[in-house]
C-alpha cells in the first residue's frame, strides 16, 4: 500500500488529484461484495494471483466468489475440497478443471511466468500423496517447476538414495511425512538445499492429527529445516515459490 | 504369591500346617518397616534384586531404607539421584559406591548370575549420555553383558554404517534419543533385533521433557519398536533383561 | 542395504562388474510404481513379508498396491480396515481372505517357518477385542505360535490367577487394556517375562482415544513393561516376533 | 445464608427488627480484614473449622491471618507450607504447633467431636507418605479416626491381601498413589467401601505432575471411585468426613 | 478372593478337599465365555449385580453377552447404549425394558434390597439430563431412593435457593455440569453432606468434551468434593451406592 | 434476588405479609418445568429476554421449553442450530423465524428498547461469516445497532485502513478471526474503543478448533484486548451490550 | 497513523510539504534506541502513556530504557517485576516510586485526565491479591477511580452479597480468581454491567498456572463474560479504561 | 556418504583398493571420541563448520569437545549458554571469544566464504533480542550478511513501515516474535521473499514457553511463511543460509 501511498503524495503535489479523491480511489479500486473482499495488489505485492482456501467455506461461499471471478474473467485455484464438494460444484462449474486427487478447482488461463530452479516434492509414504498432489498443482499455477518422489521413507532408508542424484539437484526440497515425521530430519542431514516440512495427519493413536509429525520436525536435530502447518501442501508451495523467487533476485 | 499358595495347600492338607499358620507365615515372612515394604518374593518372582528408585524420596527415607539394607546385609542399587543427593549420601555412607554420571548409589556384594546374550545401548547424541549410564550399570547389576555406541544420531545418518557389525550382533537393542527422536526408527528400519527406545528429555521449545521424542517413538513407521517412559534408564534395562531372560527359557 | 555394497564392492572387486553397473543394479531391482515403493529387502533385512498399512489409504491405493502383488503372486497382508473398506474390497478381490473383527485382508500361500517360542495376548475387557484378533492374525502369519486371555482385567483381579500357569508357560505377553490401562503393571508385578503393552482407544471421557491407557502403561511402577501406540496390534505383534527371533539366535 | 434469612424474616415479622437493622447484621457478623474474609459461618454449615491453604499465600499473608485468629484465640490448621515457610513460621510463632512432614502449622485447643466409623489411607509407595500424613493430620483435627498403610502398590499386588481384614473393617478409603495410579482400581475391585483416590505427584517424564495418576484413576475401570485433585490430601479428608457424618444422620 | 481361599483353607484342613480339589473349584466356578467372563463373585464382593458397559462394545458383542445373562436367568443393566444400538437390541430382545433417554437396557426381575438414605441428583442445566436420567436408573437398581432436580446451575444462583431444603434432607449429593462446572463447587459451600460431582461433556469451544467442567471440579476451592469421569453417570451411582452402604455399617 | 429480599423484608415489616408466605412467593412466582427452570427475573437482573442455547440441547427438549414460551406468549431467541435441527424445527413451528446463515430460530413480537451507541462486528476472513451472522442478530434482539465489516484480515492488512472511519464511529469493537487469529491484536493497536476477541473454529492442522486463535488472542501484545469462548458469538453480542449499557448509566 | 496521513495529504495538497518531507517527518519523529523503539503515537492513538512490561526484559534492557525516559522527562509505569529486579532497580533509581506488592516502578509526574465511572475490583482468594493490587496500580495511572473487594470467593457465597451494593454501583466489574475460576460466573449471574475476568496462577496439580480458572471462565454459561491471559492484570485494567472511556464517548 | 561410496566404487574397479581396504576407510576417516562423534564430513555435505549445541551439555561435555576442536585447531561456534556456563568456559578458555547476550562461545580462526544476498532480523519487541542476537552471530560465521530490526511488533503497526525500504532490500526475513506472535503474519503480507518465522518464550499465562506463537504462526493465513522451533535462532540462520546458498545455485 505505501508504493500506492507514495505515489498518491506525488499525485496530489502534482495538483492532479485533491486529498478527498485520493482516499476514495483507494477504497473503489478494492471493491468489496457482500462476504468477501478481493485483494487486488497481492499479485503485485506478493507475485500470485488469488489461491482460494475452499476447506472452511461452505459450498454458498466458495460459488458466490467463484462466480465474481468467472464475471470477471479472473484466473483463481481454489483448494482443501473434498469429494462432496467437488461433486456439487463439479455440476454447477463444467467448465472448470477439477483435480480430486489433490482437492482442487481451478481455471487458469494465463501461462503463469517461468520461475528459475526446481522443487521437489518428496512423500514418507503413499497416504502423503494428497498433500504432495495439492503442492505439486499450486507450484504448476506458480510457474515452478517440480518432481515427485513417493514413499521413500526412513523406515527402509535406503529408497532415498535411489534418487539421491535426483533430489540433489533441485533447488528447495519439500518433504512431507505423517507418523514419526523422521524423513525431514534424515533428507536435511545428507542434502544442503532448503527444507521445507510438511507434517501429514496421516496415522493413529499418538499419531493422529499430524501432531507427532509437526512436533518431530520442529524439534529436529539437523539444522534449518523449516515447517508449515499439518497438511498445509499450500504454504509448501507458497514457501518454495518465495525462495525460489528470492534466488532471482539481483544480488 | 500362587506358588507359595499352592505350597501351603499342600502342607496343610500334609497338616503340617494349620489354616491359621498358613495365613500367619505369609505375613511374617514380608516384614513391613514404618514408610516401606520390603519386597521379598520379588527376585524369586522376577528374578532381580531391590532397586530403589530415589528420584521422588527424600534423603531421609532414602537413609531409612538404605539403612535397613545395610544391616540385613542385602545387596541393593539406588537410581534417579541427582548431585546434591548424592553429596549428602556419600558423607553418610562412605562404603557404597557412587556413580554419579548414571544418578547412581550401590551396594553389590554377590556377581550376579551371567545372562547369556548382549545389549546394545545407543544413543543419537553426547546429551543423552547419562541415561546410557545409567542402563549400562543396571544392565551390569542384572548380569547383562552391554556395549555402548554415543553420538550417532540421525544427523549424519551415515556414523550408524560404522558399527553396523557390531549392532548387528547384539541380541537386544537400547536407542536412547532427544529432539525429534528419529534414531530407533532408523535403527528398526535396518536391524531385525528387538528394539527398546528410550526418549530423553533433551532439547528446547517443542522438544522440552522428551515428548516430542516420545511422540515419534510411539508413531514410528517401522514395525516393533516398544517404548519406555522419558529418561527411563533402569525400565529400558529391565525389558532388556526380561528379554535376554526370556531367550534362555527352553521353548 | 550395507550387505549388498559390501556384495556389489567383492563383485567389482573381482571384475565381474563395473561401478556403474552396480548402481543401476540396486535402482532396478526395487522397482517403484506410481505411489509406491515395494521394499524388496525388508524379508531379508527384517525376516517379515510386506504388510500393508490400510488404515490411512484410500481403497484405490489399497487396490492398485494389492493389484501389483497380485500379479507378482507375492504374499501380503494388509491392516487396519474398516467395515466398509472390506466391504468394496471383497467384492474385488473374492480370492483374498478377510478377517473382519481383525480389521484384516490377506492373501498368503506360503507356510511361514515356525518361530520357537509362544505369545500370550492377554486384554482387560471385551472391548479391547479387535486390537487381540489383530495381533493374533499378524502373529499367525509371522510363524508365531499365540494364546488369547480375553477380558481378565484388573477390577476382579483373580481372574488373572485363573490363568497363571498358561501365561507363565509363554515367553512373551502381549497386554492389551484400555480405560485406566493397569492391567500390564499388573501382570509385570507377577510374572517375569517380556511385556508388551498396548493402550485402547476404549472409554469416553479422559480415556477416550486411550491416552490414559497410554500414560499409565509408560508409567508403569512394574519394571521393564514396554509400550506400544494406541490400538497398535500391528507394533505389538511385530515386538514379540522380534523378541523371539532374537531368543533363537545363538548367544 | 437462608437460615439465617428465614430467622430474620421471623424476627423482622415479630417487630423485634427493622429490614434495615437485618441487614446490617448480617455485615457485621461477618468482619472483613484488609485482605481476608473471615467466614464465621463455615462451621455451622459445614462443620469444621477454619483451614487455611498456606501454598499459594506469601508468609506475610499466612502471619495475617494467623494473627487474627491468635489475637480471637480461634483454633486454625494452615496446610501446604514448605520447609522455607515452617522455618520462618517456627520463629514468628514457637507456640504453634509444626509438622514438617505434612506441610502443616496448627493451633488447636479444643478436641473435636468424635466421628464414628474410621479411615484407612493407603498409598503405593514410599514417596506418597507427605500427602498421606498432611491427610492423617487433618482427619485428626476433624475428629475422624484413621489408620495408615503405607507403601503396598500393584508391583507387588500380594501387600493389599497382607492387610485385607484391616482395609476391610475401615468406612472409608483414602488411596494414594502416583506414576501408573492403579492401586485405587485394584482396591476398588476388592472392597465394597467408598473410595477417594488421590493421585500424587510422584514420577518423571509423563508421571510428572501426578496427570497420569490422576487419568487413570479417573478412568478405572472399577465402578464408583472418586476422585480428588493431584496431591489434595486436604480434600480426600474432608470427601472422607463428609461421607463419615453423612453416615451418622439418621436415615 | 481371600475370603475363598480362608474357606478353602480350612475345608482341606478338614479333609474335605484336596489341594487340587481346591484349584479346580475356582476355575469352574467362574466359567468364560469366548469373548467375555462373568464375574460371578462380584456382588458378594461389592454388592451389586452386573452392569454392561455398552459404549465401547459392537452390538454383537452385547448381544453374546445378553443372550448368556438372559439363558441363566441372570439380571442385568446395560449402559451407555446410543439410540442405533437401542433400536437393534430392540427388535432382537423385546422382552427387555429400554429407556432411551439414559442409554440403557435392563432386564431385572428381582426387587434390590432397599438401601437406608437418599441420594440427590443436581444438574446445572437441561442439557446434562441424560447423565442424570442414567444416574438414576443405576440408583434404583441398586436400591437407592433418589430425587431430580434439574436445570437450576449458577448462572441465577437463586434457582439453588429454592430447593435448599428437599436437598439437605438428603444423605449424597450428586452434581452434574456442563460448560465451567461451577455448580458442584457452589453446592459444596452450602451443604455439608458428600458431593459426588460429573463434568458433563455439554459445551463448545474450550468446553467441548467437558475438560473445562472437570478441571473445574478437581480444581474447586470448597473442600472435600470429588469427582468421577466425564458423563460418568455410572461411576457417580455407584460411588454414592458405597457411600450409603457404607453409612449403614455398624461403626 | 437480593432485590426481592429487600422488598419482602419491608413487606414483612410492614406487616403485609408472613415469614411463610415470603417464602413460597418466591418458589411460586418462578415456576419449573419437567427439565426446565424458567428464569423469570433475568430480564429484571441482566436487562436481557430468554436466550436458548440449542447446541447441546436435543430437539425433544428444544421443542418442550419452545412450548412453554410459545404458550406464554413469551419472547426468545435459540442459538447455535445446525441445519438438521432446523428443518426439524421448521416444520414444526411454521410460525417462527428462522435465520439459517446463523443457527438461529426466534419469536420475537416486542421492540426492544434501543440501546445508545454502536457496535462493529469486524471478520478476518468469509469463513467466519457464520459467527458474525449469529453475533449480528443477537445484537438487534438486545436493541443494539451493529454494522458488519467482512473479511478484511491482516494477511491483506490495507483493507482494515479502507474501513477507518466507520469502525472509528463504533463504541464497541467485536473482532472474529480464525487461523492465527492478529486481526484483534491490529486492530487494537489502531483503535481506542473496547475490544471483544472471538477465536473461529476455521483452519486445519494447529488451527482446528480455534485453538491458535485463542491463545494468539490472550496474548495479545495490544493491551486491554478481552476474549470470549471460540465461536461464542452470543457471549460477544452479551459483552457488547453490557459495555453499552454501561456507558448509559449516569456516572 | 492514518490521521497523521491524512493531515499530510492536507499539507501536501497546500503546497506546505512535498512528498519526501512528508516520508522523512514520519520517520524522524519516531527515533529509535538500540533495542527499543519508542511509540510516541500510542497516547494519542489509544490515550495511555507507556507501560513497559518489565516480566520478560532484563534488568539491562529496563534500565536503557527507564533511562531513556527519565532523561526525556517522560512519564511510564513498568509491570510485571520481581523482587530481585525491583531490589536492583531501587538502588539504581531512588527517585522512582516502587511498589512491590503489585510489582510496579514507576514515575508519574502529571496527573492523568479523570476518567468518569467506578471500576470494582473483586477476588476470590487472598492469594489473589498481587494482581489485584497490580490492576489497582494501572487504572490509577490511568485516571480510573476503583475500589477494591478481596477474599469474596464461591466457597462461601453469602459473602457477596455483603458488597451488592457497593459492586451494583460500579461501572466495570474486574473479578480475579484461581482455582475453579468460578466466581466471575455467579458475578456475572447476579449484575448487569460489563465483566473482564482475570484467571490467577493459583492453586496446584490441575489448577496449577492458571489453566482451570482460564477454561471455566471461557466456559462460563453467565453470558457476557469476557476474559484476558492469566494473572494479567494489566490487561484488565486496560479493558476497564477502554470500556469507561467508550462510555463517554457521544452517542 | 553416497558420493563417498561412488569414489570407492571407482577406486575399486580401478585395482586402488581393496573392498576391505574401502570399508576401513569410512571408520577411520570419521574417529569417535568417548562421547562424542564428529562429523568431519558435515562442512562437505551441507557447507557448514561444526555448530555446538551447548544447552543440554554439561560444561564437563562441552570442554571435551572443545579441547578436540582446539588440538586439532578446527573452528567452531557453541550455542545456547546461559551465564553459569559461559563464566566457567571463560575461565578456562580465556582464548576464545564469548558474546552472553548472544548464549554463544565461538573461536573462528578462518574467514567464511561470502555468501550473495542479506538477511534481515526482525523482533516484536526488546525481549526477543537474545535470539536475535544468536541468529546474527550464527550467520555471520556463516558468510552471511545481515541487518537487524529490533522492537517493531504489531501492537504499533505502523514502526513496520518505516524499515520497508531496507526490509524490501533483504533476500530473506528472519521475523522472531513471542506473546501472539502476529508479526511474521503482517510481515508475510506485505514482502514478498522468504519468511522464516521464530517462536520466541516470552510471555506468562498462556504465552508462556512461546507456544500461543508458534501456534499462531504455524496457523498463519499469509502463504508461504514457514516456522522453526521456539527460541531457535540457530535453525533460523541455517534456513537462510541455506536458502541463500540455494539462490546461487546455477538454475
Amino acid at each position: 500500500m505505501e508504493n500506492k501511498i507514495a505515489e498518491l503524495f506525488a499525485r496530489i503535489e502534482a495538483g492532479e488529484l485533491s486529498a478527498d479523491e485520493a482516499l476514495n480511489l483507494i477504497k473503489k479500486n478494492e471493491m468489496i461484495g457482500d462476504d468477501y473482499f478481493i485483494d487486488r495488489h497481492r499479485k503485485q505485492r506478493l507475485g500470485f494471483d488469488e489461491i482460494i482456501f475452499g476447506m472452511s467455506k461452505t459450498v454458498d461461499q466458495i460459488a458466490k466468489i467463484t462466480d465474481k471471478y468467472k464475471q470477471e474473467k479472473l484466473d483463481f485455484i481454489c483448494t482443501g475440497l473434498d469429494d462432496r464438494k467437488i461433486d456439487i460444484l463439479k455440476k454447477r462449474y463444467p467448465e472448470f478443471e477439477f483435480i480430486p486427487k489433490a482437492g482442487i478447482m481451478k481455471n487458469i488461463s494465463s501461462v503463469p511466468p517461468k520461475i528459475k530452479g526446481k522443487a521437489a516434492i518428496i512423500t514418507a509414504g503413499t497416504s502423503d500423496a494428497k498433500v504432495a498432489h495439492e503442492t505439486g498443482e499450486i507450484l504448476n499455477c506458480l510457474g515452478v517447476n517440480c518432481e515427485k518422489f513417493i514413499d521413500i521413507g526412513v523406515a527402509g532408508i535406503h529408497r532415498i538414495f535411489h534418487f539421491k542424484k535426483e533430489i540433489a539437484e533441485s533447488n528447495v526440497l519439500i518433504v512431507i511425512a505423517g507418523m514419526e515425521g523422521a524423513l525431514p530430519t534424515v533428507i536435511g542431514g545428507i542434502f544442503a538445499q532448503p527444507v521445507v516440512a510438511v507434517p501429514a495427519s496421516v496415522g493413529y493413536g499418538v499419531s493422529a492429527g499430524g501432531y507427532s509429525a509437526l512436533l518431530s520436525m520442529l524439534s529436529s536435530c539437523a539444522g534449518g529445516i523449516t515447517v508449515v502447518n499439518i497438511d498445509n501442501g499450500f504454504g509448501a508451495a507458497m514457501a518454495a515459490f518465495r525462495i525460489l523467487k528470492s534466488g532471482q533476485v539481483e544480488k
